[in-house]
C-alpha cells in the first residue's frame, strides 16, 4: 500500500531525478514545463497550457578563489547570479573586510580602492525567515556599494544558516552607472575563517577566478492549469518551476510546485467543484529576474481584476505557522472563517499584513489582495541556493502539512460570498 | 576574562586557521609539525621532539564525474586515498549497482565485467560510531572485489552520516595481484538519486576522471614530549597531527591533539607530578598507512615493556560515554578505581574489552594494554574525512569535557600502584 501522503513526494522526487536542475532556458528548463504539463494533466486539472515568458540568462562556467597570507587555501566559493567574469588570468588583490553595508558605506575610498571587499554579514536562524531580507539585500546590492568606493571583486558570506562548504548563490543587482564587478559567496566556514585571519591582523591576499557570464535575454514559460469554477473569478495559487543550478531544487521550489499541484489535485479528487476557479501558476525564471512572474502581470488585461486572491507556496517543503491576510482586514468574517479552519492545522492569524511572494508580487499593481501561509523556515536557509537543495532534504511528513494547509486555504478563498480587497 | 574552557578551543583554531589541512609531506605537513612543538612547549612539557616515521604519498588532483541518462549531471565527488588514476581522457562505462559487498561477491562476472561498481553501503548513524567499521570495509576492500569481477571503476556512497553534497574521502586497500581500478567515493545524495534512477530501470552511464596519483614515499615526523613521572614507567596519550586536505581537520583529528596537549598541560598547571611519565604522542601519517603508528612501534626497543597504558583520542569533540578495559580486567581495583572518577563526568565502564587507536594499535604486538575512552560519535561521521571536518562543526563545550575526562583518566592510570596487563 502506498504510503500516507507519498503521492506529492514522489512527484518532488521525479522533478529532481528525472528533471533535475532547472535554470531558464537550459535543457533542465525544457524538461521541467514539459513535466509540468504532465504533472499538472495527470492531476485532473484542465486547461494545462504554457504562456512564453522572458528569462533573464546567465552562465556560471569555473569558479574558484585560493587566498595567500599566512598561507595558500582553496576557498570553497560561488558566483552570484548575474556577476560579471574575472579576466581570465584571475583577478589578485588584497582583501578588506566589513561587517555590514553600512561599516562598507562609512569606510574611506582609501581603504576599499584596488581591493576586493568582503562582506561578513551573519545571518540569524529564525522560524520567520526573516533573517534572508538584510541578509539578501547585503548580496544584492554589496557589489555596486564596493564599486563605488573602488573595489575591484566583492565577496559576501553565504546569506544561508548551515556552516558546511556549500556556499549559497542568489541574484545580485548592479546600480546603473556604477563599474561592475566580480562577485561572488563564501561558504560560512570560509568566510569566517577569513574573518579571523583579517582580525588578527593577517595581510590576506585572494586570487580570484570567475568564469561566468550574461548572455542574451531567452525565452521560457510558464505553466498554468486550473481546477474550473462556476463563476468567472479566480483565486490564484502560485510557485515557481526554476531553480538554481547547484542542487536539483528540491525545496526551491519543487516543493512549492508539488504543494501547488497536489492541493489542487486534492480538492478535485474529493468531487469538490469550486465557486472561483482555482488556477495553479508555475512561474518561469524566479530567481534571476522574475521574468514569469513579470510577464504573467503584464498580459492579464481585463482577466486581472477577476482574481480574488492570489497566494504563493515559495518556503519549501515548511509547515505553514502563521496566516497572514490584507491590512485592515484581519478581524472580516473571511478572516475568521479562515482562521477556524486552519487552527487545527495550528496555523495562528498574523499580526502583519500580507505581501505575497516573489512571483505573484507584480500583480499588486492590478489591485489583487495577497493571503500569505508563512511557512516555518528554520531549516529552509541550511539548504536553499546551495548544493543541498536536494530531495534528502526534503521531510515528507511536513510536505504533507503543508499541501493540507494551502488546500483548505485556497478552498475557503474560492468558494467564500466575500473576498479580500487589496489595502 | 577568558572563557572557561577557551583555551584549548584557540589551541585548535590556532591549528585550522595558521596551519590548515595537513596531508603528510605537504606545507601544512612541515607547519604542522612545528605547531605542535611550539605548542607542547607552552603546554609546559618536557622532553619535546620528533622522531622521523615514513609517509605514503598521494596527490588527489582533479576528479570529476557525469552521470548521461536518463539526462546529464555532475555528481559531486571525491577520490578514495590511494586511488590510481583514469586516463586522462576519462573513464567512460554503464554503472551497476550493488547494496552489499556480499551481493557484488554474489553476481555473475557477465553483470559486471567492464562497468562502474557503485556500492550502495548505507551507514547508520550510532552513537558508538561502530557503523564506520562496516563501512570502512566497504570503502578500502571494494575496489579490489569488484575489480576481481572485471570492473573498471568503483563508486561508494560516502561512508557517513549527513545528506550534504560533501563526499568522504578514506583509504582504499589494493589487494595484491588484483587489478588496480580508480576508485571515489559519491556524495550521500548523489549515491541515493543514482540508486533510485538505477532501480527505476534507467540505463546510466558515466564518465569519470580522476586526476590523483601515487607518490614515492616520504618522511614526517612523530611528535612527542612528556610531563615527567618520578618512575620509568610511561602512559602514552595518542593522538595524529596529519588530516585529510579536503576540510581543516579540525575534528579528525585536531580535537585529539588538543585534548592530548590540553589533559597534560592541564595536570602539569596543577602542580601534579606524576609517578608514570606522561607522554603525549602526536603521529604522523594516520590517514593513509599509519606510518606514524608503526614507525613508533618499531623504534622503541626495551622502552616497549615500560608502557603501563596506552590511550589514544581520535573520534573528535565527542563527550567520553564509556570506558573500556583490557579482558578480563573489569573487575580490578584499577577499573573500580578508574570507573568511579569517571562516573561524575557521566561515563560508565563498558562490558566490550579496549581496542586502542589506530596509531597505538601497533603497540598490541609489544604487550602494550590499551585503555578506550569511547566518545560520543553521533554526529562525528557527519564531517569526518569531507570538507566540513571545519573548526566551526566543533563544540567548545564537548571540548573542554573531552579534556577533562582524558586527564582525570590518564592520572590515575599514571598514578595507580598496578597496572593493567596486555590481555
Amino acid at each position: 500500500m502506498r504510503r500516507e501522503g507519498a503521492r506529492g513526494y514522489e512527484l518532488l522526487q521525479s522533478l529532481c531525478d528525472d528533471v533535475g536542475p532547472r535554470f531558464p532556458c537550459t535543457a533542465g528548463d525544457v524538461a521541467a514545463i514539459a513535466w509540468a504539463k504532465e504533472a499538472l494533466s495527470r492531476a485532473g486539472l484542465s486547461n494545462v497550457r504554457s504562456e512564453a515568458a522572458p528569462a533573464t540568462l546567465w552562465e556560471r562556467g569555473h569558479e574558484s578563489c585560493t587566498v595567500y597570507l599566512p598561507r595558500a587555501q582553496p576557498l570553497s566559493l560561488t558566483s552570484l547570479g548575474g556577476s560579471v567574469a574575472t579576466p581570465d588570468a584571475g583577478l589578485s588583490a588584497d582583501i578588506v573586510a566589513f561587517d555590514s553595508l553600512d561599516a562598507l558605506d562609512a569606510a574611506p575610498v582609501a581603504e576599499v580602492e584596488g581591493r576586493i571587499v568582503y562582506l561578513h554579514h551573519v545571518m540569524p536562524k529564525l522560524r520567520d525567515g526573516t533573517g534572508y531580507n538584510a541578509g539578501s539585500v547585503a548580496r544584492t546590492a554589496g557589489p555596486s556599494r564596493a564599486a563605488r568606493k573602488g573595489a575591484v571583486g566583492f565577496l559576501v558570506r553565504s546569506i544561508g544558516t548551515e556552516t558546511v562548504r556549500s556556499p549559497h548563490t542568489g541574484a545580485l543587482f548592479y546600480e546603473p552607472g556604477v563599474a561592475q564587478i566580480p562577485a561572488a559567496a563564501l561558504a560560512i566556514p570560509d568566510g569566517d575563517q577569513l574573518r579571523r585571519q583579517l582580525a588578527r591582523g593577517h595581510r590576506v591576499r585572494a586570487e580570484l577566478k570567475l568564469g561566468c557570464r550574461p548572455l542574451p535575454v531567452g525565452t521560457s514559460a510558464n505553466v498554468l492549469a486550473e481546477l474550473p469554477g462556476t463563476s468567472e473569478e479566480i483565486v490564484l495559487l502560485g510557485a515557481h518551476l526554476d531553480s538554481w543550478e547547484l542542487g536539483t531544487g528540491a525545496l526551491d521550489d519543487g516543493a512549492g510546485c508539488v504543494i501547488a499541484i497536489e492541493a489542487a489535485r486534492l480538492l478535485g479528487a474529493l468531487g469538490l467543484k469550486p465557486k472561483r476557479t482555482i488556477r495553479v501558476g508555475l512561474f518561469a525564471n524566479e530567481e534571476l529576474g522574475i521574468g514569469g512572474g513579470l510577464a504573467y502581470a503584464a498580459t492579464r488585461n481585463d482577466e486581472a481584476k477577476l482574481h480574488a486572491a492570489a497566494i504563493e507556496a515559495d518556503q519549501g517543503d515548511g509547515r505553514p505557522w502563521s496566516l497572514r491576510v490584507p491590512l485592515g482586514q484581519r478581524e472580516s468574517e473571511l478572516s475568521k472563517r479562515l482562521h477556524s479552519a486552519l487552527e487545527g492545522l495550528e496555523i495562528g492569524l498574523d499580526e502583519g499584513q500580507s505581501r505575497g511572494g516573489v512571483d505573484i508580487s507584480p500583480l499588486k499593481q492590478l489591485g489583487v489582495p495577497f493571503v500569505d501561509l508563512r511557512q516555518d523556515a528554520t531549516r529552509y536557509f541550511d539548504f536553499h541556493h546551495t548544493a543541498n537543495d536536494v530531495i534528502d532534504n526534503v521531510s515528507r511528513e511536513d510536505l504533507v502539512h503543508a499541501t493540507v494547509a494551502f488546500a483548505v486555504t485556497v478552498w475557503i478563498l474560492a468558494n467564500a460570498d466575500e473576498r479580500y480587497s487589496a489595502p
